[in-house]
């Protein structure tokens, strides 16, 4: 069936019907009013509030052929509990905006929200409402609350990195770039090294628990990789008014991506993007503690400089100055 | 100077500029980050919180030949606020996520986001965050957090219409309707009227402060009049499991609508839509207490049935059945 053919209220009923049946969350205890008034409401509280808001547009941050509906819900999803991870937030509402064609299948539509709805209760997070209308193409924007669950301003920032901290990264880097470029071309590799690369593109797990962590351990500056390495570093220098010194030879490059893509591996790396991993900056005793704690590896990359300007110096395993590859991501250019 | 040119990074620094000089506002004191970090935060108070989202899409929910820059960008703003003015509650915090050509001009974005930043500021809410990405059309999401400003449960729903409530709204209705028209067709119209229409449609006022009002006289159940009196007006039947039978000898219609359009002012104040009004259903003792103390007419239109089917009846001036006008918008039909 076309949505066209279910109709806009139709949808919303179905849609709020999956929401309902994922329940009994944490969250769920606090929610007043879910989908199907003008707004969501839930019991405040006296901590931290957090709001981060992203849209995909098809074709432009997504094409239909390579990603299902499913993983695309998945994918989206992500990328905002991403960024509540990024500033050591527990994410808990979410709002959905869809914007898609008539002709669209309502089972696609279904699909999605499951996806969705997968990576949300995994995370504790109900989607709470949105809105539903018509378009030329498909725009998925999503909004998701979160707390820091504390009073006091503990969070982590992309302005707090001070000269002298080591900056680190949880996890590897370069599997969703490898990813998208395994399924693109339709590449085969070895020893399951393909489905491994196109899951880290197609359904990243955002490091909300790894947020906690750090905040925990004493963390104040991070920010996630979704615009790339160096991208993203950038920002951070940006904002906190300070330099960075990237060594190249720590980067860690996914071992599938490094044993697959030879010279390029690096590249991946460092300006893929979408690895969702977290960039954060520290005393070197706040990273061993997090070292120690935490559950993924974590590997210290560089460290922050006093240069004001916001530069990034990217510079070789013999420390020689290294030209960077193609920056991150950015719209309209 | 075009978007592609000034770049992803530079748009968001002009823009983040433009909110600040906004600035000071009474949320802003509890504001702990706006625009440029990974996720806005504020302190978080015990009083129930509520968020909504909308999404206008180019040549769906607007033509930019017949609206400029800056009144989208204020009506965008208006169709938020308005929800939040349909639970009772105070806005405070926007989220605005565009997704735009390259080769939109920078000017162009600024007027949306001046035209957003006026009704914002006339409202209290500051801008905190969003997103910006490229798209072949343009696609504006807001989402707008609010609360009640209390910490027990009264506020307004869509679920709270009681039979034996009247049915009252604010305001008059068909203003929008035939703004819209008048600005298409481009019709001349005496003495002002025109200016009165057009302006009903581009610089809609949300009804918060009577939102308020109505809370704190005890009324339970209302929702704005975006879809249309008779459309809405099901979307309360429906939510509360109730009838209702509307009159349409009692509905304020515009009277400049009255004076201009003949036997289709009454259709128009009917199921025209996005007249941002809202209506409310209560006991008649709650209803006198609030057109005692509104400051915008208050209008009893019909009462609440007992019927639990959801259905709204229409009756003229001398209390025949009448067929409704073509139901309100729906998306995907």
């Amino acid at each position: 069936m076309k949505v066209s053919e279910l109709g806009e209220f139709g949808l919303i009923d179905l849609l709020a019907g999956m929401v309902e049946k994922a329940g009994s969350k944490e969250a769920s205890r606090q929610l007043i009013l879910g989908i199907g008034d003008d707004a969501a409401a839930w019991h405040g509280d006296a901590s931290i509030q957090l709001a981060t808001t992203d849209s995909l547009v098809q074709d432009v941050h997504f094409r239909l052929d390579v990603t299902s509906w499913e993983e695309l819900g998945w994918r989206a999803m992500a990328a905002n509990l991403s960024d509540i991870a990024a500033m050591g937030g527990l994410p808990r509402y979410a709002l959905v905006s869809l914007s898609l064609p008539g002709s669209t299948d309502v089972e696609d539509v279904a699909s999605l929200y499951k996806g969705m709805i997968a990576l949300a209760n995994q995370s504790g997070v109900i989607i709470t409402g949105g809105d539903l209308s018509g378009a030329p193409l498909l725009v998925i924007n999503i909004t998701v609350l979160g707390s820091t669950g504390s009073k006091d301003s503990k969070m982590l920032t992309r302005s707090a990195a001070r000269p002298g901290d080591k900056i680190a990264v949880t996890g590897y880097l370069g599997a969703s770039a490898a990813g998208l470029e395994v399924l693109r071309d339709n590449l085969n590799l070895e020893s399951g090294a393909a489905e491994n690369l196109k899951s880290a593109f197609l359904k990243p797990t955002p490091r909300v628990a790894e947020g906690r962590l750090l905040v925990e351990k004493g963390v104040r500056a991070a920010i996630d990789i979704s615009d790339g390495l160096i991208a993203d570093l950038r920002h951070i220098c940006e904002r906190s008014k300070v330099g960075a010194r990237l060594e190249t030879g720590s980067v860690p490059v996914h071992p599938a991506v490094m044993a697959n893509f030879g010279e390029r591996a690096l590249d991946m790396a460092l300006s893929g993007g979408e690895d969702y991993e977290l960039l954060f900056t520290a005393a070197d005793e706040v990273i061993d503690s997090v070292k120690e704690a935490a559950s993924c590896p974590i590997t210290v990359v560089g460290e922050i400089t006093a240069d004001n300007t916001g530069k990034v110096i990217v510079v070789d395993k013999k420390g020689n100055p290294v030209e960077p590859p193609a920056a991150g991501w950015e719209h309209f250019s």
